[in-house]
This record gives C-alpha cells, sequence and structure tokens, in this order.
C-alpha cells in the first residue's frame, strides 16, 4: 500500500475508524480486500489508505457526495457492512469530509 | 487508544498519512508520542485517532481552521516537523476537511 494519488482539492474523504471484536479474522480480512478491490471500481473513486493497531483507519478518497452515497448502497457492500455490524466491529465511526487543501513531501 | 469522541459536526480533520524511512525507531516513537500529548494541550483539540502498518495515518480533529493553523505553527511542533522531513518520512500527505456528518455504531 502507498499513499492515494489524489487530485487538487476539494474532493471528499469517508474516515472510517473501528474497533475490531476478536476472531472471525480470515473471514474479516477476505470481505476487507474484496470490498477495496469493489470500492476500485466505483464512479468517483480516487483512492484509499488503510492502516490498523489498536483502532484500524481507513479513508478512501472520493470525487463528490453522489459517489459516496452510491458505494454505500452499492449491494455487495451493504452486505459488508451488515456484517460488519454483526460480526467484526465492537464500534466505529464514519465521518465525510470535505478535503479543502493537501500539501505533500517526497523525500 | 480509543475512537475520538468528537462533537456534532461541522468540525475539521487532518488526515496525516505518510510512508516512514527505516531506522530511528525509538527517536520517532518518543516524538510522536510527545506530539499527541502536546496537541492534547492545544485550543481547539478535539482528539486523534492513529494507526501504522505499511502507511501511518493519524487523524487529528479541531474545532476550527484557526487551531490547526496555530497547531502547524507551535515552536514545539516546528521542529518535530523539520525532523520528519529530515529524517523519518519517505513521503507524506496532509489533507485538512471539514467534516460535514458522522454516524457511529456501536455493539
Amino acid at each position: 500500500m502507498s499513499l492515494a494519488k489524489t487530485p487538487q482539492p476539494p474532493y471528499y474523504a469517508v474516515i472510517f475508524s473501528s474497533i475490531r471484536r476478536e476472531g472471525n479474522q480470515k473471514e474479516y480480512l477476505q470481505m476487507a480486500l474484496k470490498m477495496e478491490q469493489l470500492a476500485k471500481e466505483q464512479v468517483g473513486y480516487l483512492g484509499v489508505e488503510s492502516a490498523r493497531e489498536e483502532v484500524g483507519i481507513t479513508v478512501s478518497y472520493w470525487k463528490d457526495l453522489v459517489s459516496i452515497k452510491a458505494w454505500k448502497e452499492q449491494v455487495d457492500h451493504q452486505v459488508a457492512q451488515k456484517m460488519g455490524r454483526e460480526k467484526w466491529y465492537k464500534s466505529y465511526i464514519t465521518r465525510i469530509a470535505l478535503v479543502e487543501r493537501d500539501y505533500s513531501f517526497e523525500n
């Protein structure tokens, strides 16, 4: 995984922060990978960054609110969200945020 | 670390995504901890979430752009940013984003 190569702002970020329940690790990782691949195919998708320690953070980047809404309602993603609430997550917060500016550094 | 207990939107998120260079791990972790503690003392600070695997993601939450600017310019933080560019990071992107809405789940 590398840093997402997003375009010039403005664009949107969906910050998904979560605490996992124990267990179901293999199933969870398979679904996470599947969803990452599926997200890439959606209209308006701009990139993703993800890391997990105690807290997991996945930030996906999107062109606009329309594309975020469509992804939220995508059928396979709906199934994954339901499984997330029933089996995988102790708690999560999803934050929808408008990226107003960004600055980068490369050594 | 737990999920940040942020207030009702709107508020701001600073999404700091980075790739580390190898080495200087102890020094880096000490400074990261010091900066996390220092951030908590700043006016307008609302919380932080952080995780690192291949990519490191730290999302800090702030009341407004004024508080983000003050934190960016805080003297000790300036020193840390300089050390980051000189020693710790291969690359990073900082994104300033207005959180428009959020929704949470707790099991």
